[in-house]
């Protein structure tokens, strides 16, 4: 590379999921490899009629350029979520909307990292969080994720060696594991970081597409400050609007605030107002139910195609809710090697390298149940169980 | 400050314009202090129907995740503009949809920037590069901008001085000044620059905008390489879509994807849809002579009100296009000490303060002419006048 770039391009690879996304075009391949909602959960006519409002009512505001907070009625509501549903006392000038919650991602790493300061990323990591963090040049420290959340005694202990700035963290239904913190596991997590100064972010995508099981607290019902929670509407009303939000304390508010302006300005004002018009005149909550209701049959069509074709040695995570489990193949198998098997028998799936900070050739990897019928999953994994006996 | 943030943060100051915006919210006040489109000009009808069409004819798919790049129709399209207009070589593959143009602003400072590299600004220089360049902490040698553009001699002296990484520019209707670089500057900078390593960026949210004189050639033009564009759609469209865009050859579009993809993984698609297929619909260049014309009489209705009330020692420029112009007072004079008596006189402009990196207190200031109609422009212009007298 020339040195007309920065260096810390030097440190992002081409997105791996990129690459395999491109093999996966074929149409007779049945891809376990994607991360996208079902287009059959999108609220079309709420949105088409949301559009069509606010252009008749109010169109010359609402293709104007807006405030770099984002549209404070669209704050209010997410405010009031987190008091209603979550029970923590979350006001509008807490919230920032951003373009998706990658770009909170983003803002994140700007206003905290410098060049090596330390990162708690979960192993496995979402890759999402790697990339925008690695723009800014950290190192990045990771720790085990058990089936109840995050290795305690691991975390303490890196905590105690390092001068650790972030820890990032995906509590429920895990990118990519589809991992959930027990409630026991956000308090231990809560109590830890409140003797440091490390600051939690809290990325929840998932957490509202719980299809079994208790509700879980969000860590910052037990962490007062240095903790900020990152939210998005792409999974439970549509990706396309880059609609997420930041919600942070006063003072990371106010840096978060001046990067995002230097960002970009606001985040689609157009957007903001179609869909706050939307969530007003559809319940939300009624919604979320059915997307519920589709993934657990299709992740429940995923785990008994599982256990009826993988071998008994091949384990696997039973997500409560999300989009992703994450499959790990007996101790020195390649899951790189089975991709390559596996697309010959036309099925696809993520292996697990992309998602790691310091493993290569890994024996894991993650499929993705949101985007396929009972039967095209039946059918995948039978693809797949039939790749993994050849491996 | 705490040291959680990052030290990049600690250079960046709050927007002056947001503070002084806050200010203009008294109803009596005109103010000449925005930097908005006319609302009036915004295609609402052609925005409706694309609204419904897309959704009427593709709806699951324009609200999924989509590609970092941007839709391909609209980058075609944009592409097609730069050959048809500009009389450039461009090619889809070469535009990159941005979070308008800001965001281009930020992702070159990503990719290019290492702290205390140094970039050429123009003197006055947009306020906007100046906050996204900042983040990444350069050393800015700002070069002074006559009315027909940069200062030459002082640009050459600055790239013999200084191992330039960027050059960052506006030639068309700068903001803040109004100023254009004549044809005959283009090919000068154009010709310094081929013999040194320096990127050129070439920020061109203002040039269809042109209401008088003849259009000049883009400075890619006569600089086939280490040039960057900016382009945007906010004011010719909406600014509410942040639809930008960045057309780079294909090393530096590699690093902007991949930069991209970190920072939000891709731009609104709804918006791109919805544009696109207004733009399909809807001749763009009859709408944008349409604001050429609204424009024309607005700036007009401001120099003829200058004429009529400014005192002989104040010089402004007068523009050919664009939304602003630029007044310098006697030497000696400050513009925020008028900023304080305007605004008592009930008429708002912003100070020059925030467009230099050098300087404070300067004499000069921005006047924005887009928002209001002509009697308002010729009373506010009044006021202004009498401020400018007790000054």
């Amino acid at each position: 590379m020339s040195n007309k770039f920065s260096t810390r391009m030097s440190r992002i690879k081409k997105s791996f999921i990129r690459e395999i996304l491109k093999v996966t075009i074929d149409p007779e391949i049945i891809s376990f490899a994607g991360g996208l909602p079902n287009p059959d959960s999108f609220p079309i006519e709420g949105i088409k009629k949301a559009c069509a409002e606010v252009l008749e009512t109010d169109a010359k505001n609402a293709l104007q350029y807006s405030t770099t907070e984002g549209y404070l009625p669209l704050r209010e509501y997410i405010a009031e979520r987190y008091v209603n549903i979550k029970g923590l006392k979350a006001t509008a000038d807490e919230i920032l909307i951003t373009n998706g919650s990658q770009q909170g991602l983003d803002l994140t790493g700007k206003i905290f990292l410098n060049r090596n300061d330390y990162v708690i990323i979960e192993k496995p990591g979402y890759l999402g969080a790697i990339q925008a963090l690695s723009i800014y040049e950290p190192r990045f420290r990771p720790v085990e994720l058990y089936e109840d959340g995050i290795d305690i005694p691991m975390l303490k202990k890196t905590l105690r060696k390092y001068p650790v700035k972030l820890y990032y963290s995906v509590p429920n239904f895990q990118n990519p594991s589809g991992i959930s913190y027990s409630e026991e596991k956000r308090k231990e997590v809560a109590a830890i970081l409140n003797d440091n100064p490390v600051v939690f972010v809290e990325d929840d995508p998932y957490g509202e597409l719980r299809f079994t099981g208790a509700d879980k607290s969000s860590v910052k019902k037990y962490k007062e400050n240095n903790i900020i929670l990152l939210g998005t509407f792409s999974k439970i009303v549509a990706p396309a609007f880059r609609l997420g939000w930041i919600y942070a304390e006063k003072d990371i508010m106010e840096k978060l605030i001046v990067a995002k302006q230097a960002a970009d300005l606001h985040t689609n004002y157009f957007s903001q107002r179609v869909v706050f018009q939307h969530l007003k005149d559809n319940p939300l909550d009624e919604h979320i139910l059915n997307i519920c209701k589709l993934y657990k049959i299709q992740c429940d069509a995923m785990i008994t195609a599982m256990q009826k074709h993988f071998p008994e040695n091949i384990h696997y995570t039973i997500p409560e809710g999300g989009m992703f489990l994450w499959v790990t193949l007996p101790k020195g198998k390649s899951a790189l090697e089975l991709f390559e098997i596996a697309i010959k028998e036309k099925v696809a799936f993520v292996p697990g390298d992309p998602f790691y900070v310091d493993e290569e050739n890994v024996n894991t990897l993650r499929l993705n149940y949101s985007c396929e019928n009972e039967t095209t999953i039946e059918e995948g994994i039978r693809r797949l169980a039939k790749a993994i006996s050849s491996l």
